[in-house]
């Protein structure tokens, strides 16, 4: 046996934790896949006396992670005290100034300040791995930057947060409200108290910009991740997607068009008959498309300590045999600078729901308005007719620029036959 | 950038091809991911004078891939002629002496000859790399290796032949008998003209001989694995499972029961609620189920020139990068050895079709030949009657040894009755 690799693990909540106990639990195993022994030889938190399921004997206690950074006693940092910047991001540097490598499960931080850290890594010849960082347990970035490494990637998209692929389920199975399901997910501790990060997609936004950069050799571009999350999909709208063939699902998809990458995270609706539509409840799936491999698929649980310490294990195993990638999947050198894709720019299909007073010409005018923008309309549903209550209209609209049918859309809006604002989701071509 | 990588590939049929064109079409990625340039420097193949999609040029000519094997010429080896012994032994071995690492696609040969060409590749100190033997273009050997390297693996099952999920999906779509499909997957080049290896599931046996010691630290156990084929599958049963919300692939299964390790293969009744139950056509999929990251999947092409080349040039780039695991995911000397279980001792539920006599009295002989072995039934359907026909009686049997059901349906095929052999399709528990 080679000299144990010294851990040193900086935040210990629930990943942490469960990091500390998969190291314990499994020390055989660990022994056995690496020749080495995986020793947590230093630990940080908030609070020292809390029990977190695992034996705490033999390690150094640190108040501040910084210092523990700095401290000799230790190969690696792992860091899991999250967020983009502050003390997260003064652990990793401080660490990797020091001469270790750093694991991190922290995709706020990469996706803002990921390459100033890729860069430090490489100028100390250390190793950044963040497995845990996109898609919790799914081994996706080692499938990226190793085991898919020969293929130029077409397109890459994915469900990467569990919180919303949860209550998109919940509402589907239970028939019930967005705002019910949300609440009872964060009794179940499913979502956070502040739901935003992961209601509002901007989690997803992050693991995305991530998977991006790896599966295309473009820098980080966070912000030009166009953005919108799932609280304004009303159950309407899911019992509709169904009976159209269809699924509602917060997906992030990234495709390369022309010399820009199209960079996006919305609810969308997505046809039945792809795998990705039947992943269901917190589990996440990322589909990547390479010119010689074809589509593939990698599914499982996105969030979670059990999955979540799998990730960052595997990345320590990689560090215990040396095993190194290209940071972002290419050398530094030549990652390359996209530009950015305007949503307005987006072409595809789309479905809209309108609220409308049962009168007539309310057909007339909305047609009409599709028409002035060279908007045309595949398949209409009008169904329940009532002279008193507004009565929904159910549009399938073909393939058209996303500025058209947003210009369209602020016509109608005006109508006043149309009661509600009108609901636009996007129909996501898959292949 | 380093020096090259020199490669010597041995065998230039449909994979070799592949291979080679990936290798000169992503020249300028493979740089950027390896920061090196990776080179055929020697090929050898039967024909020299066929055009296969690639540049020859500078590269040398070897009539006998033995003689390449020991050439000076290159640093690694590419196995792509087949077969579980003969030549392609010879190469590996003669490759692996000469101090090259090899990469090969040849699951029979590791199936059977594996642990010998691992003990030489580790006593030599190189890499010997197989990511294409198992499920095509899937990186599921990377990935249970490394990307889940840090779980104890309870289970592992998957489809892994892609010609047998394409016949059985043809089957239920096309609503077509075995044969006749069979017949137009050769016409279309997706079977073979001697199917046996694929539809008798001996090629999905390999497989999951390979993934099992790799998913259990045992030593590969090939001639353990009890193996049936799909060319008993009626179309009639396949109606049958969808009515009973189930859907029939081949699967290869490996789990640790006790001491030893059950390792199986055959057409089962997979529940329509579980995910690898809607891959259909020439995918596969693998399952594998660790300790703390729970339930994953992963899918993708399973065969074909594109994928396999992928999952080829992928143990290149590992080589590349000196990126080394232990060969079988743990060190040689941990391997472990494990009893066989009989198919006999197999406990779980099963489907069971007769067409029998529509006669007074059949229905209670059946019955009473299950009591007499202590086998339960959950549900039976018998729907049409005719007295001149034989009508299907279908039963869904609870959960009971193997054994107890072969000793039923022995019992139940000499009542006169009775007119064809009884059917049984095992009912697959999934977790």
């Amino acid at each position: 046996m080679s000299d144990p690799l010294r851990i040193a693990i900086a935040g210990l909540g629930n990943v942490g934790s469960g990091t500390a106990q998969l190291i314990q639990q499994n020390a055989d195993l660990l022994g056995k896949r690496t020749g080495r022994t995986l020793k947590i030889t230093s630990i940080s938190a908030r609070d020292k006396s809390k029990d977190r399921g695992f034996s705490t004997s033999g390690m150094n206690w640190f108040d501040d992670p910084v210092v523990m950074a700095r401290d000799n006693d230790s190969d690696v940092l792992v860091e899991l005290i999250g967020g983009e910047d502050g003390i997260a991001k003064e652990v990793c540097e401080e660490a990797l100034k020091s001469g270790k490598h750093v694991v991190t499960a922290n995709k706020a931080l990469l996706a803002v300040n990921g390459e100033s850290l890729v860069s430090l890594a490489d100028s100390n010849n250390l190793i950044l791995n963040y497995e845990a960082a996109v898609a919790g347990g799914i081994p996706i970035v080692k499938a990226i930057r190793e085991g898919l490494a020969g293929n130029n990637i077409n397109r890459i998209y994915g469900i990467l947060n569990g919180t919303c692929n949860y209550i998109l389920t919940e509402m589907r199975l239970q028939r019930r409200a967005f705002d019910d399901v949300l609440l009872e997910a964060q009794k179940l501790g499913y979502a956070e108290a502040e739901p935003s990060m992961d209601v509002d997609g901007i989690d997803t936004s992050q693991k995305l910009a991530l998977l991006s950069s790896l599966a295309f050799g473009t820098k980080i571009n966070f912000s030009a991740v166009y953005t919108e999350g799932i609280r304004r999909i009303s159950l309407l709208d899911i019992d509709y997607a169904e009976e159209l063939g269809f699924r509602i699902k917060l997906l992030g998809s990234a495709q390369r068009i022309g010399a820009g990458i199209e960079q996006r995270v919305y609810p969308c609706m997505v046809d039945q008959s792809f795998p990705i539509a039947h992943v269901d409840g917190a589990y996440n799936a990322v589909v990547v498309i390479g010119d010689f491999v074809g589509n593939t698929m990698f599914q499982g649980l996105g969030a979670g300590a059990g999955p979540t310490a799998s990730a960052v294990v595997a990345d320590l195993i990689d560090i215990s045999h040396k095993r190194q990638a290209p940071t972002l999947g290419v050398t530094l050198n030549s990652l390359i600078s996209t530009s950015e894709i305007e949503i307005g720019e987006h072409i595809g299909p789309y479905y809209v729901r309108l609220m409308v007073a049962d009168r007539p010409g309310v057909i007339a005018d909305i047609t009409a308005a599709f028409r002035d923008e060279n908007v045309s309309i595949e398949s209409m549903i009008q169904r329940s007719r009532s002279t008193t209550e507004a009565v929904p209209v159910i549009l399938n609209l073909h393939d058209c620029k996303e500025s058209e049918i947003q210009r369209s859309l602020s016509k109608i809006s005006t109508l006043n036959t149309v009661i509600e604002q009108p609901t636009m989701i996007r129909i996501e071509t898959l292949s």
